[in-house]
């Protein structure tokens, strides 16, 4: 196993392919490996991109790719597909990719799908940025398919939350974006050569405007500085006070990278800035512990508790004569009862 | 607490209200009452209902909450938007239903947001279905806002999922389509009188045809036999035969609810053949009964560690010295031994 990680460390791509697989599949020996890389990670910096589906997001992180490359940035991009694999979705979606990217050893695409859960797919995503992580990459994307809550738990892991709109995707959407508002450190109106933008952009203004605990002013003030990003930002601005820049780009024709490029590292530098991103890391730790803990502590319960006395309790709440909450005592009584 | 829950069995609207603003809320007295309104479970039919943004999900359901009454059933609506509260989305769109369904006290109508974890919205959803279900309404709508997985953990409290499609949503729908079609027992093209109702009829077929277990030639006639719903179905077809039929409605005129109807009691006849219901009962109690497992043991394993022992571990692990895996065998054994 430390053979492999050292080969992904000296910077071998079948190293890097072999080790996503192993993580994305949960095969045996992920566990080690993942162990053996974990000192080596924590310096990628993920950036998640989120959105509706039409809003364009494949393209966008293609042309952000490049534009990273421009910088000199080595780039590890997981597109993350929670839609089931019969259709092939993943394996196209790298296809297209890579007559883009093609060729480019620093560059490293992998499409994530998965019939299984959510929790299982968000999982698989923490781990397969680690690998990245660990592979050396400067930048991990990580971009998912999707428009609801479900990508929140996706794209926790990512230090900076892009969410993606685009003009003209009717009503529904609109209500939409306030759930991933919440989530975004970087609007972006993409399409913006398209007709309607401009009242994209109006319309997520008034969003920021209305949920964020900011008063008007502020955010205008800072929308103005974002939009025309040429003096660097506050640097004594708290937490509580960055305020989502709205970032207008057309990925067609790649305009408007350079404007998203600075706003993206204007939060960068939001986070290094106080402890930030010290306490955000600290958050996902407990939340990965205590998802860890509670699968464990179930099997282990589970391992003590005979089969036929739990399909007992099941069956008498299916027949309606134990409520759940008491099922789950009688349950923990069996399994103290066994280990006494 | 119990005379609440005599209130609802008596038909009392307000105890109603009431008692899915407990569960709603998490409020002290709601597992109580839960376990109270238990035994009056399991008789309403859960018809979950969920589909891309754009595609009229809401207006169908109130066509179709109008075909059920005609039937002279009483129906319970929980409206479930994963969006968050800010926008008032979940209000507005009681309000626009209430002038449809105004004043018939044989509906009843709760719209549920939070910006809380999907998780906790998924037990809420699935507790007021009980509450619902407990008040003896005959039916119980269940319809989720979304596009993605997130649905699917929602909609897994249904017995009965439509998966509502429209015409012309792009082509990033279609890959979103795949995911959900998995979970869909009747597929509904809604505003089939706009151009390209077929096509998107015919590509929903085509992906049945390619993610289902059967051969096309049963997928056609089955499809066929549904499409013009006249005899009933077959009585012995196995759970892995039932084939999604695919109906198209128009919300706005009302077209084409006599067909779903036709569709939606297919399937309600087909869970009752052979031991379907009885198996997928199973199957959601015991996802019931993990998912509470798992927190409580949470809980009390974190009851068990001191606060500052549970810090230090968090901050090994932030500082690269301890892996996940081994953190949590680190606080199990800080519990065993605070423990003896």
């Amino acid at each position: 196993m430390n053979v492999l990680v050292e080969k992904l460390r000296g910077g071998s791509r079948r190293a890097v392919a072999r080790l996503l697989t192993m993580v994305e599949n949960e095969r045996e020996g992920a566990d080690e490996a993942l162990a053996a890389l974990f000192p080596h990670t924590g310096r990628a910096w993920v950036i998640g991109i989120t959105g509706a589906p039409g809003t364009g997001k494949s393209s966008l992180v293609n042309a952000l790719a490049k534009a990273l490359r421009r910088q000199e940035r080595t780039v590890g991009i997981i597109a993350v597909d929670p839609t089931s694999p019969f259709t092939g979705g993943a394996i196209l979606g790298d296809r297209i990719r890579m007559r883009d990217l093609a060729g480019d050893a620093g560059v490293f695409i992998r499409s994530m799908a998965t019939r299984g859960s959510l929790g299982g797919l968000a999982r698989a995503t923490r781990d397969a940025i680690r690998v990245l992580d660990a592979a050396g990459f400067d930048v991990v994307l990580v971009e998912t398919v999707g428009a609801g809550q479900s990508e929140v738990d996706i794209v926790r892991t990512a230090q900076t939350t892009v969410v993606v709109e685009a003009p003209g995707l009717g009503d529904d959407v609109q209500a939409i974006k306030a759930g991933i508002l919440e989530i975004a450190d970087v609007l972006v109106v993409n399409k913006a050569d398209r007709p309607g933008a401009d009242n994209t952009v109006r319309a997520l203004r008034a969003m920021l405007e209305l949920g964020h605990p900011v008063s008007r002013q502020q955010v205008v003030a800072h929308h103005g500085q974002l939009m025309n990003a040429a003096e660097p930002d506050v640097q004594t601005e708290p937490e509580s006070l960055w305020v989502p820049p709205i970032v207008k780009t057309a990925a067609t024709d790649e305009t408007g990278f350079d404007e998203l490029l600075a706003a993206l590292e204007r939060h960068h530098q939001h986070l290094r800035n106080g402890d930030v991103a010290a306490a955000l890391e600290r958050q996902r730790v407990e939340i990965e512990l205590y998802d860890r803990l509670r699968q464990t502590l179930l099997s282990r319960l589970l391992a003590a508790v005979p089969p036929d006395q739990l399909a007992h309790v099941i069956e008498r709440v299916q027949a309606r004569e134990l409520d759940p909450l008491r099922a789950v005592h009688a349950i923990l009584t069996i399994a103290s009862q066994q280990e006494s």
